[in-house]
Formats: structure tokens, C-alpha cells, sequence
């Protein structure tokens, strides 16, 4: 590389979105970059000129082994919507000023569905302007939603902590009885696409009969026939427990958390916030059937558990970051990279760039035959599916009886 | 040994109880008991002559590896309060016959205070009776509330779940920004005792600032204090995140979270379910400063997460189980096993026994100069006096991703 090169990270955090971030910078060292800045807060940060020079916080191949640990954005994130060129052609004039100012030839961007429409219009005005700087997408969610990719990093360690989870959880259940039995629902984040939910059946195994119920976004909700399903098995089971998606909802679109009294809240993408899931249904099984219920929401703790990733998950992530920066080196822009999986048994993937049009805002769901009939449970091929991208562990560096991370002064 | 031992778990279940109950059994073993029984859930099961004999349990050394890493009551669970002896006479009579049928020797029961009443009152009903049934108690609540112990299993493993996942969401919640900075409030066990949530400043180090306010039962809280606290720091930091206990209350006795709508439902021994203390503080705190908050119950996980259990717990969990054992067999009775912390820099502990009528019902609270003057952070001594406890780690053994458990089919 002859210029330098700019990484942000945007969207929800992850446990493995700090690991692309190493790979970027890895490779783009390699490669000869002189410089490698990150944004601070995404393209937010940039807008008002906050950025850090990388090689300040990653000093040695120990603060590159502890990014890779280290849960959330360490760069800090954002979700800001960049307006359509047509709308407001000051802001792109602004970030590409910023851009030449700081001589950058690829500009990469780690992110989810939201993240890929801001390198779609930046990699658009390139093209506009005849500007050769480069940029590329680098795919990032938990919630395994974007099109093209086999899978996103950040999705195979917040499913294997949901599997986890969820069979500690079932576990526990069992242990205190009750007359009338008891009713978990454990709720799962996910606003339109179930893969962190369906997640819950890896808990499933020789020795844990995995949760009872199972209900994604993907299917309308019918509260009747879910009642019934759990009154049935507490006629045979001391203790039921189902995995709900945070945005499942009935026929007529309307959430199931909005049947609880909650506040309206809608985020910068007009995304509405979801939560009371759980403790709705939960409250109103109790009143249905009159049994105990609880209800348990993985919240924030499902994104941030590096202590529990997958070593799948992180290579991946790291992969995506150095093919990132490859692609742009190589020329690329207005790309997104890629997970190809090219076997099952033994599991291969590899990595690939798609054109980012084809990407971007187009969500991925969890296609109908990967449920039962039924509705409210993932088959075998969704188990086959997500199986290989839980395997293996990435240990915690301990300090003290506690996983040691990168440190960035946070104010 | 000349007869059987039969054991029991009871109350809340940990991370660490089954590696008593692992200890209790080949202690037993080791002794030359002939038998060992498991009560299934607790002398409530026993009274319905519940119970299984262990050994086609615990087949081999790696089931044994394997129940230590298992959560929650192997045996089950119950919160069942005996009566008093003079209230009914009838129920000793009926756990005692069924102790003679099964050629009991020694009865070992695994559980917190509530469990500390039952062994006292049994053993005072075998003093009565002249019966040569020996009854010792084997501490365990994550909520290390016992007196005369200086901790007690499951304790250890729970702080350092909650040290690693406030440390996470930490980690978290700055990677978003909103202009009016983030309040995150994490809900922590801890009814009238806040060791566990205490254990929340574990997530302080050189990497990390920790919680900025951490709030237990021992004191009262005040809004006014809280919120003027929160305001001050949002004006120089873009995030808060707060540790409190499920159990917070004001000065006249009534808790944080019965402020918000709760049902009321008191268990088997008269304690109020508290639960929703975190979302009524994030409404309080969204409402009266206009800031974005969240809300985090750790919930059941904290007591679960066995994949994330403290080595120094899971081996003192063994050891306090093979000590009742001894206790038993050398002609102790009405007693409860202790640890006692013998050095801290090495940590040391080794165990006693301690007699029952002076543990039972007395809960130990966070003493006040663990606190500091405003009540709102535990002081050095605290953290010094956790540290050791989450020591060491217990890997899960890992099956196709997810870590095995000692299966029971439970229905």
C-alpha cells in the first residue's frame, strides 16, 4: 500500500467485531500501510475529526492477542444514517476532505446491514467525484441477518453463548419443584430474524433435552397455541422452558412486548426498541395456567461474553479484516467481504468480495424449512447449520480471576 | 463407616453444590460406606421416599469430573421448612423410619440457612430420641450469608461471574454514544446480604474503572442522592453503569423495586420475590434526567454459569462435602462444616466444624466499614476479601462447542 488506511466500527458491538479490527490492522501493516487510524464512534467520529492512530494502542502481538479478547467496539460505535448524496452533498465534501487530509487509500468499515449502506454511498460518491480512495465492508452482527455471507463474525460466539446459556439455565429449572410446575422464557435478542433465537437448540444434546419451544420473528405468534403447547407439557414436565426472539409477534405485526405496557422508542433507522418479551408472556402464563413462571432476558450479556467465544467465530472475524484490507490494496471498492463455506464435515470457509449494492438493507432470514411445521422449532439443518461456528474456545487471559482486555481510556 | 450415607441438596441452587455432593461421595466411598443415597429434592423428596443411589450415578472418575461442572442441585432442589418437633412430631417420625430402613449412618444436607434449620432441628429430634443417626450441614449459597464461615461454596464462582459480566457490559455500554450519555443499571442477586453484588467491583483494574456506584441491602437507598449522583458524573462521563441489589430499599423499609408494579408472592419461608429493582431505576433515571437508559438483570445466570466457575470455589465445594463426611463418621452430629481462611498472601483455607443452633437463621451481613462513607462502593478490605475466591479457573469439558454436564433425565 502506498497511503493509509482508515477502520471505523458501527452498529451493535460484538464479541469478535474487535478481532477484525486486529486483522485490519495486521494486514494492513504487512502490507505496507504507513498508517492505520481508527475512527472513534464510526463515521459519527470522523465527521467531527475524532480518530486515533492505531499503532499507539496495539504496541505489541500481546495487545493484538488481547484486542481479540476484548468484548464491544473498542473503537466506539455509532448508528448514524448518512443521507442520500442527493440530500446533502456538504457531509460526503466534509468526510472525503477528511480523508485526503489524512492521505487514506482504503477505508474499511466493520459492521451490519446499516453499516454496508454507508459504504454503498461513499464507495457511489468515489465513483461521482473520481476519487480513488477505496472502501470496503467488513461484515459484523450477532444478528446473522445480512445477505450474501454464509454467516457474519460476532453471530457463532453469541450463539454459543446463547447454547450455553440456555442449557444452564434449563438445568437450573429442574431443581426446585413446584406444584404447578414452572414455565421459563428465556428472551433472545433478534428484531426480524431468529438465528440468535434458534441458537437456543444447541443446548440440545446427549445430556440436556434442550429447550421445549423455540419461536422466531419469522412466524407469527399465536398466543393461544402456544398456552396450549405449554399446558400439555406440564402434564408430563415439572418444568417447560421456551426461547423467545425479542421480536416475535402476532398475525397482525403487532409485538408481543407491546401487549406489556412499554415505552415507544425508535432509534435513528426508525428500528423500534424491543424488550418485555419474556416478561410479558411469562406474566401472562401465570395467569393462564397458574403456574410459576420466570422470565430471563440474555440482554447485553449475549453481544459482550468474549469470555465465552468461539475460536471459529474469532479467526473468522480476524480473516475478514485482513481480506478487507486485501481487497482494497487490490483495488476493490464499494465491496463487502464475504464468508463462503466451503465444507461441512470437516468445516472449511473461506473468504470472497460481493458487490456491497446487493447487500446492503437486504436482511437474511431464517428460511421457512429450517422450522418445523408447526412453527416453534428449528430443524436439524438449522442445528447443522450453526453447529461448526461455536466450535472451539478462545481461553480469556485471566488477571487476577478475571478476563483481561485491551484498555482505551473511556470518558 | 459401618452404614449408609444418604445426602441431600437444598434451597437455591450454584454453580458449586454438585462438586459437594461429588465430594460427599467418594468421601463416603473412600470411608467405606456401603451405600450412598441421594435425596431427590431435599427432604420434601425424601418424605415421599424419593432418592437414588449414587453409585449408578457417579459410574467413574470422569462422571465425577463432570458433575463438579454441572449447575444447579444434581439431586434437585427444595425450599421445604421443617416443623418444629413439638408442632409435628409425626414428620420426624416418618424421615426417621425411612433413615432406619435405609441403614442410615450419616445424613449430609447441602444447602444455606434455611437448610442449617432443617440439620439443627434433626438433630435435635435424634438427641431426643436417643437415635445414632449423625445429621451435618454442608454450607452453600451463592448469597454467603452463613455465620461463623468466612465464605461459602458458590459464593466464589457467582462474584466471578459477576465481576466478568459487569466488566463486559462495561465495556459495552460506551460503545454507543448518545448526546445524553448512557445510564446502564445492573441487577444483581442479594436479597438482605450484598457480598454478590459487592463482587461487582471486581470488574475494577488496570483495564478497566468498574461499576461507578455500587448500591447493597445493608444500607438505605435514597433517589434524590442516586440521581443527583448519576447527573453529576453524565456530565463528565458518556456512561454510568451502576451496580444494585435485587434487595435495595429505602429508609422506611420498602424496596426500590415494589416502586414500580410488582405482583407480590412470598415463598415457603415468608420471603418476598423481589425482581425489576434495574428497570424501575432506568425508568426512574430515564424520567427524571431525560437520558437513555438500560436495564440488566443477571438473574438466574449468576448462580448457573458453571462455565465460568472460580477453581478455589469448585475444590473448597469438594472439600467442605468430604469433610461432613468425616465430620459424621469421627461421631459429630448438629454440626455444619466451616471454612476458615487461613492466610491471604497465599490464600489458605482449610475446614471445621461449627455447631448448628449458632449458624442456623442468622444471616451475616456486609459489615459497614466494607462500605464506603456514602454507602455507595465497597472499600479495599471488601475486594480483598473476594479476590481469592474467584482464583483459578474450571475448564468446561467442551462437547461440539457447548460444555458437557453429568446428565439426570428429568422430567
Amino acid at each position: 500500500m502506498k497511503g493509509n488506511v482508515i477502520v471505523g466500527q458501527s452498529g451493535g458491538p460484538t464479541a469478535a467485531i474487535n478481532s477484525s479490527l486486529a486483522g485490519v490492522y495486521r494486514t494492513a501493516i504487512d502490507r505496507g500501510a504507513k498508517k492505520v487510524y481508527g475512527m472513534l464512534n464510526g463515521i459519527q467520529g470522523l465527521l467531527e475529526e475524532k480518530y486515533i492512530d492505531l499503532s499507539t494502542h496495539i504496541t505489541n502481538e500481546l495487545d493484538a492477542e488481547l484486542l481479540k479478547r476484548t468484548p464491544s467496539a473498542y473503537l466506539g460505535s455509532c448508528r448514524y444514517k448518512l443521507p442520500g448524496i442527493h440530500e446533502n452533498k456538504e457531509v460526503y465534501e466534509q468526510i472525503f476532505a477528511i480523508l485526503e487530509k489524512l492521505d487514506i487509500e482504503a477505508f474499511i468499515y466493520i459492521g451490519g446491514n446499516d453499516s454496508m449502506d454507508t459504504i454503498k454511498k461513499l464507495s457511489d460518491y468515489a465513483i461521482i467525484t473520481g476519487s480513488e480512495i477505496r472502501f470496503i465492508g467488513c461484515p459484523k452482527t450477532i444478528d446473522n441477518d445480512l445477505a450474501l455471507t454464509d454467516h457474519t463474525p460476532g453471530y457463532g460466539s453469541a450463539a454459543k453463548y446463547i447454547g450455553t446459556s440456555v442449557k444452564e439455565v434449563i438445568r437450573d429449572s429442574f431443581c426446585l419443584r413446584y406444584d404447578s410446575g414452572v414455565v421459563t422464557i428465556v428472551e433472545i435478542m433478534g428484531r426480524n430474524a431468529g438465528w440468535l433465537t434458534g441458537a437456543a437448540a444447541l443446548a440440545k444434546g446427549e445430556d440436556c433435552a434442550g429447550p421445549d419451544m423455540i419461536y422466531l420473528p419469522e412466524i407469527p405468534f399465536d398466543f393461544k397455541k402456544f398456552k396450549d403447547k405449554v399446558a400439555k407439557l406440564l402434564e408430563k414436565k415439572a418444568s417447560v422452558v421456551v426461547a423467545v426472539s425479542e421480536g416475535i409477534h402476532t398475525e397482525d405485526g403487532k409485538y408481543v412486548c407491546e401487549y406489556g405496557a412499554s415505552i415507544d422508542f425508535v432509534d435513528a433507522f426508525g428500528h423500534k426498541q424491543l424488550s418485555g418479551t419474556a416478561s410479558y408472556l411469562a406474566s401472562y402464563i401465570a395467569g393462564e395456567l397458574g403456574c410459576k413462571t420466570r422470565a430471563i432476558e440474555l440482554s447485553t450479556l449475549q453481544r459482550a461474553a468474549s469470555h465465552l467465544s468461539s475460536r471459529v467465530d474469532i479467526l473468522e472475524a480476524y480473516q475478514v479484516g485482513g481480506a478487507a484490507v486485501k481487497a482494497a490494496d487490490e483495488g476493490d471498492s464499494g465491496k463487502m467481504v464475504v464468508l463462503v463455506r466451503q465444507s461441512d464435515d470437516p468445516y472449511q470457509s473461506g473468504t470472497e468480495v460481493k458487490d456491497v449494492h446487493k447487500i446492503a438493507n437486504d436482511e437474511k432470514l431464517v428460511p421457512r424449512n429450517w422450522l418445523n411445521k408447526e412453527g416453534d422449532y428449528v430443524t436439524e439443518e438449522f442445528i447443522n447449520y450453526v453447529r461448526p461456528l461455536i466450535q472451539g474456545d478462545v481461553s480469556p487471559i485471566m488477571v487476577d480471576g478475571i478476563p483481561r482486555h485491551l484498555y482505551k481510556p473511556e470518558v
